[in-house]
């Protein structure tokens, strides 16, 4: 009885090739390769990165035997050809990596004899590589490619496919990180957000202030040394991933009062915190000594030269007034020269941000510094919007350019319900985002004109870690950052223009966190596997 | 700055023993005690289950090396005595193990010298380990109880205390259940009701029917062999836990049809599925057929043996009317008898119960058959209710017994959206259950006749495992099911009536989840690290 729907399944679904993110352009034939051990040279001078991607996928081909839920009674394909290695050159052996990448490849399998990978850049073989190792399926006791002749040619949509990861709230091993940069890989996202410090701990060292990670940390064995630092970067850019670290000031500092106290705030109010800071414990840098500016400075100074990325994140989200209303230190300020705390706020982010611009890095900041503390940045700052879609289009309205963090559509921690001992209740951005609800987001939704348009770089998922620790971190994002890393890559809209939806989707991506879970990702499912084996048979009718 | 209010905290804050579930009596000493190699030894006559107990005990205790996050900056605890052995005595060397089983224990650990262990039956002896196990904390280059001497006198407050396992809509491996058992025994639960087979897959071995497992499971290496039941039944048992098996008929039978499509009525409408089940793919025993009855009679004959437990859980859930008056062969019945559907039904139900009721085994349904379908099965039949308090409430009204699975408080699954492929909203039983939420609830609320309320066998948490399976099965369930189940073993009050808040607790919970995590659960985290370490500070105001 179930033969019929599957048959009918078969004749409406597209026999495409299910990599994820879909490639911009992919031509397929009609034959299939046989694959035995897959070998993949260079032609031409190749990079260092180029050289560690290939020893790569040449083992994750390798040792992979992947073959799609949806294909578990397929019989081993006919092989009309065979595959004769890889091919990969590259015009460049630059390994600049930033905004303006160029992360475009073109790929060509023939049905018989070597397959060529060619990129502009390292990154660009990095990508295509992604994409080859998900051409390659198991085929009974070997391995095929399906659908030769295959054509890729590939590129980005957007700029900035990041996650913002939060090792404050919660620490996270090398071992989590690195693994969630492997994960990022496999769907092409190219921007580790580390949100590295935040109130509840400072697990960096300094090596300005030995002090902050000293008593900051939650202790010595949950702390990235500058040499773990340098490690990530490498991991991350190995992978075509940036590392941009986020310093957030002057709100969310309660752990640099753990050593400098003489710099703050409303040091943990309680038990009315709330008055204070969006979550406990509060605390802010008391932006009324220049005491303050100058610490911060040295930060810029310190980390702008430790992370190496062209951008740094300097946060500026959820300042509290009062915290500075209330505090003596800022009120004595106030009185002597009659300015009142939001135009010292407006002085001591013009301090901070002129310095930040100084080191000739990309300044990124959130949202309320520019709409809440009427900051005027410079215009080469780049502002994450996570209030609403609003302040996508306000950002680009205003002359920014901006990342989509969108809560209500981005944040992958919500949906856990509140997290404070005595309250049973939901949390401020409940519901869960759904897969489908986060591939369904538009980052260019209601902004029409094409220079606004350019001006939205990129899409970014957030996993907050309130209620986040590496017992849980792969499940938590995955696979729901791919659902935003298709769209951030591949665009909303296939060639003809039609919006891709998530009923069309849905097995392609059941088939990438299939492979994920492979990859020793622990992904979590979508579905009943029996979902993932009958396409469209899950559909709401 | 935070050193006030620690201090203020600390001075609020009972020094009390932080075990998980909190002993129904507990008295406590201020001396310390030295604990170096713990040695278990037994008093007279013991039977297997205890010595099991008794190796698996020692080597927790002794491979453990346990720090609760609040006592993080605690000092080397100055010890007044040495810790000497512990000594078991059991009354009894029978095994048995079901709802009327003594899980009392007493546990006497002097400041100096063997501490007693005592109890009535094996599974005391398993419960009073675990507790022991809690005790002992790490000091210094050594371990330490602390508080001693302690004297604890405890027994559950309810009978049944379970965890719905779903093994059918995703597979698990045998290492998920046994590590799912072993993290239950640390909450002192036990009853393991294996939700093993449903519409999507039979992943169960039938020596009767072995086409059931061959066509129904989603794979040969995803079924489990009747020896595996066995090794499930021994492990659990070892650990005091029950193993009560659910084949749930009439509904949630789809994949019975893969074998037996000629017992079948709407097998897998599409697209319209959702007019005949409550989720793809739809299915139904066929209940105008005699040999539906004698199907499922052949296989209550076989399972009821299998799974030794005293009890046998027949579903019941979910049916679907519409299914059955669409059937030409069921209206075909309905012609020749002028019996309709919801007649047959009860005749089914009554000829299937009866057949139940003769093996003997304590028949469990879910709360539909009675009332929903209106059938009124033997008053040794427990209901499981899940629409809510009020069926709970109802059913110890009508005289059944009665397990609380209330979905507003115990579904572990609900509050990750909707998850058919093509639908961006929420779930039907959103939002997300916090441990506060589970905590808070009462089973016995509404309920004030005193019979009724014996009539209120346990609390059972649910893990429906559509959007779940091995990767995330460990976050879904701990710490919130740990809530659940101090609820169920130690009550909603202390003695002196009072009803213990999620503030109160929350510190303990947290000791819990990390020893857990320690011993390799995977909990999710509750909160941030700092709330661990700062207890009252993460509350509301």
């Amino acid at each position: 009885m179930k033969v019929p729907l599957l048959a009918a399944l078969a004749a409406v679904l597209p026999c495409a090739l299910a990599v994820w993110p879909i490639p911009q352009t992919l031509q397929e034939g009609s034959a299939n390769t046989l694959v035995n051990l897959v070998h993949i040279s260079t032609q031409g001078d190749v990079s260092p990165v180029v050289k560690s991607a290939i020893n790569r996928y040449r083992e994750i081909i390798n040792r992979e035997c992947f073959l799609a839920p949806v294909d578990y009674r397929r019989g081993v394909l006919p092989t009309g050809g065979t595959f004769g290695g890889l091919v990969v050159s590259v015009a460049s052996t630059s390994e600049a990596l930033g905004l303006s990448t160029d992360e475009s490849y073109t790929l060509d399998v023939p049905v018989n004899g070597s397959a060529t990978l060619h990129a502009k850049t390292p990154y660009g073989v990095v990508r295509g590589l992604e994409t080859f190792s998900q051409l390659v399926t198991a085929n009974g006791p070997a391995k095929a490619i399906a659908n030769t002749p295959i054509h890729i040619a590939d590129a980005p949509a957007f700029a900035h496919r990041g996650l913002l990861f939060d090792t404050a709230r919660n620490f996270y091993s090398l071992g989590a990180i690195f693994r969630t940069l492997d994960a990022m890989s496999y769907n092409k996202m190219n921007v580790f957000h580390w949100h590295i410090v935040d109130s509840q701990s400072w697990p960096v060292e300094s090596a300005t202030f030995p002090e902050l990670h000293r008593k900051g940390a939650y202790g010595p064995q949950m702390a990235y040394s500058r040499a773990d630092v340098q490690r990530v970067i490498r991991y991350a850019g190995d992978r075509g991933i940036r590392v941009v670290p986020e310093f957030d000031v002057p709100g969310h500092t309660y752990a640099v009062g753990l050593s400098h106290p003489e710099l703050m705030s409303c040091m943990n109010k309680q038990p009315n915190w709330d008055a204070y800071a969006a979550e406990p414990p509060s605390g802010q840098l008391n932006i009324a000594l220049p005491e303050s500016v100058d610490f911060v400075n040295k930060l810029i100074d310190e980390y702008a030269a430790l992370f190496t990325d062209e951008a740094f994140h300097i946060g500026g989200d959820e300042v509290n007034l009062k915290c500075w209303t209330d505090d003596p230190v800022v009120q004595n300020v106030t009185a002597a020269t009659g300015m009142d705390v939001a135009t010292q706020l407006l002085r001591w982010y013009s301090q901070v941000h002129d310095h930040l611009d100084a080191t000739g890095k990309t300044p990124y900041t959130w949202e309320e510094t520019v709409f809440d503390a009427h900051y005027v940045p410079s215009f080469k700052t780049i502002l994450q919007a996570w209030k609403g879609h609003a302040s996508v289009v306000n950002a680009v309205g205003k002359g920014y350019r901006v990342v989509a963090s969108t809560y209500d559509s981005y944040y992958l921690d919500c949906g856990h319900g509140a997290w404070l001992s005595n309250f049973d209740g939901n949390s401020w951005c409940d519901p869960f985002k759904t897969w489908m609800h986060i591939y369904n987001y538009d980052v260019l939704a209601n902004i029409t004109d094409p220079e606004q348009r350019k001006r939205v770089v990129g899409a970014e998922v957030a996993a907050w870690s309130e209620q986040t620790d590496e017992t849980v971190i792969d499940p938590r994002l995955w696979p729901r950052a791919a659902a935003m890393a298709e769209t951030a890559w591949s665009g909303k809209t296939d060639a003809a223009g039609h919006v891709r939806t998530t009923a069309e989707v849905a097995s392609r991506l059941h088939e990438q966190r299939f492979r994920m879970v492979g990859r020793g990702i622990n992904a979590e499912p979508m579905q009943p596997l029996w979902c993932a084996r009958n396409p469209g048979a899950c559909n709401l009718p």
